[in-house]
């Protein structure tokens, strides 16, 4: 199988410098978060616990983008080459995650109240939208194996899932704020699961082979 | 073909560094900007609203160096080692873009004033005159074969009526503001154009050979 | 002994994408927490003399997230290949260590008071907790050989020992903040002290070969 | 020549990882700079150009950083393998040049007045220092053949006259701070000056040999 897998960035013209470009963009978005933590000027444990909603803000996005960059790590392994489209739907995509940090400091700032949970959620379809056009793009342009078909199956419909979960968060925000945010949270652990078929599938993909 | 392609790093001794250098600080200058974008204190739509002269800066300039990036990465696909003129004209673009951020926030603080414009259109002839330098260093010491003979010929063409409708932007200011914008956007939709000789050639250069 | 060492990022898939993730995320902590010296806006030595605080704070989290960086680059010179235990014990190490900036600030602005101190003691332990989850995954699906084996029995013992010295930090800092510091820097000196069989371990490794 | 000068980091382990690793410092560090230019709340060139000293703090930091990057580059081709001097050394170097932009701030918002000039050179001359001790350790452990040699003999040299301009300058800047910058902006130039033997030496074996 080791043939028809797409191997690593050797084979793969100037598609390794778009990976190296995405983590640098990805690990500072994920990273610059945390600078809205800001310290409080008097002491006491009272006053750090007012910080809660900011950390939760900061943990929920956390999680979200590291699953982003997972997926993202997954799915350009299945890329062979690039294209003015593979370029752009990644720029669209990075600029759409790099709009996180805003709804979420907007979100920690404003303690999960409705209009934030709203904005939260609208930023969190956007990059999802930008995912689906890349994914077309990699489907269309790179490994045309059964292994490959597998994935774009499995995966996109469970982005389409995720998506959906999103979208049904916004009249349930008009419920109540919290509801919007397990939605979030339901998408997040969604991904998390380690026994899924996908899982199961990476597992096998990474090593080169499927476990028995 | 693949023969006289310029390859992966392997056989470009300390290219591969200056690529990855080039790409940490061009995703540190597309990811700071979006520090800008400060939630508002009160809640509200309206609130959030005020925001947009910030948004529509952020978005402008993110396609710009999105752009830088993407033209930097086909260009150094044609150098083939590390001169003294490699180095320091890339890290005069690096300078030159790394100003990207700050006139972007001038910009979107004073809400797409004249001088606002001003500088933000020079801002973005300065990394155009870096360009040109580095680009006729990588002309001079990079791949000399057809192909990468084309794609000079082509871009430098490209750049040049970029910098030119910059250029002319600066007194359309003075009629208004909006004009001097419409040439940033012009020249960023140019670099977009899908079906243009030079993308077309991209395509094929990405792949390791044109498809039919 | 070239066979049995885990060579380059070329024969472990995906293995690679991940240490340039961490090593981008990293980076950024290591040099945001700088952010935190403000220079004072009045002149005059006895001015910059203030900020003593913070710089200490700046240069103990610096060396600390420096021994991270350190020895996540020797673990995974381990691993093999990719799972989704590998990848999300990576990522939630990645979490834990992005919380050094905001203790580190608060150490600093609280001039190493006890509240500081023990906020700080606790972000010590929890990247210490994904590490250990971290190491557990590469020692099971990493390198079976000798060498590995005795990597992972001395770190993993080295690692227990900081943790205990962290705990221990805890209840000293209610005798005074400063033993608690002492107990954060004990642990710093333990992995720069250079003649331990842990360090002439890695010279061996680093060469390929031990050094007569 | 091409058997002996030191090649990619294939048949060099963990060295390109640490590599990477000090990119994405410098490459923070080079850029957070730019953060510090603040633009004016009030619209007018008279107030743009209040911010002269700022960009001219940043302007001179960002060559010295540049000059740092592409001097490590240098220097760590001539590197084999990782051993812990290498790390730390490097460790060290990172640290000393993530103090820049703290003196560099300080610099442009106390306008070159004498004490910031002698922070400022004082914070120039601990990287060199750093780097002196990173030299000796790749020298002992690195490439050992006349070419490698011959570039030790000749940076050494320059790097000692580099310390020795920054030492004088603080008696300098006593009588003018102006005479304290211009010994910083002697030292940038020195580096720049492009027909030197050590520059001419730096143009062959980028290309893996001399050109005619």
């Amino acid at each position: 199988m080791s043939d028809t897998t797409p191997s690593e960035s050797e084979g793969r013209p100037g598609v390794g410098r778009i990976e190296a470009f995405s983590d640098g963009v990805i690990a500072i978005i994920v990273t610059i978060m945390v600078l809205e933590l800001h310290p409080p000027v008097s002491e006491g444990w009272d006053k750090l616990w007012t910080l809660w909603p900011v950390f939760l803000a900061y943990a929920l996005s956390y999680a979200y983008v590291a699953i982003y960059w997972v997926n993202h790590h997954r799915l350009f392994s299945h890329a062979t080459h690039v294209t003015n489209g593979l370029v752009w739907s990644n720029m669209l995509l990075l600029f759409a995650l790099s709009l996180v940090p805003f709804s979420t400091s907007y979100l920690g700032e404003h303690h999960f109240e409705r209009n934030a949970v709203w904005l939260y959620l609208a930023t969190m379809l956007l990059p999802s939208l930008a995912y689906i056009w890349l994914q077309s793009v990699i489907r269309r342009t790179g490994t045309q194996d059964s292994r490959s078909a597998a994935y774009h199956r499995q995966t996109s419909r469970k982005g389409a899932f995720a998506s959906a979960v999103y979208l049904s968060g916004i009249p349930l925000t008009q419920v109540s704020p919290w509801l919007g945010i397990a939605c979030a949270a339901l998408v997040a652990l969604l991904w998390f699961l380690p026994k899924s078929p996908f899982d199961r599938l990476f597992d096998g993909r990474g090593a080169g082979q499927t476990r028995p």
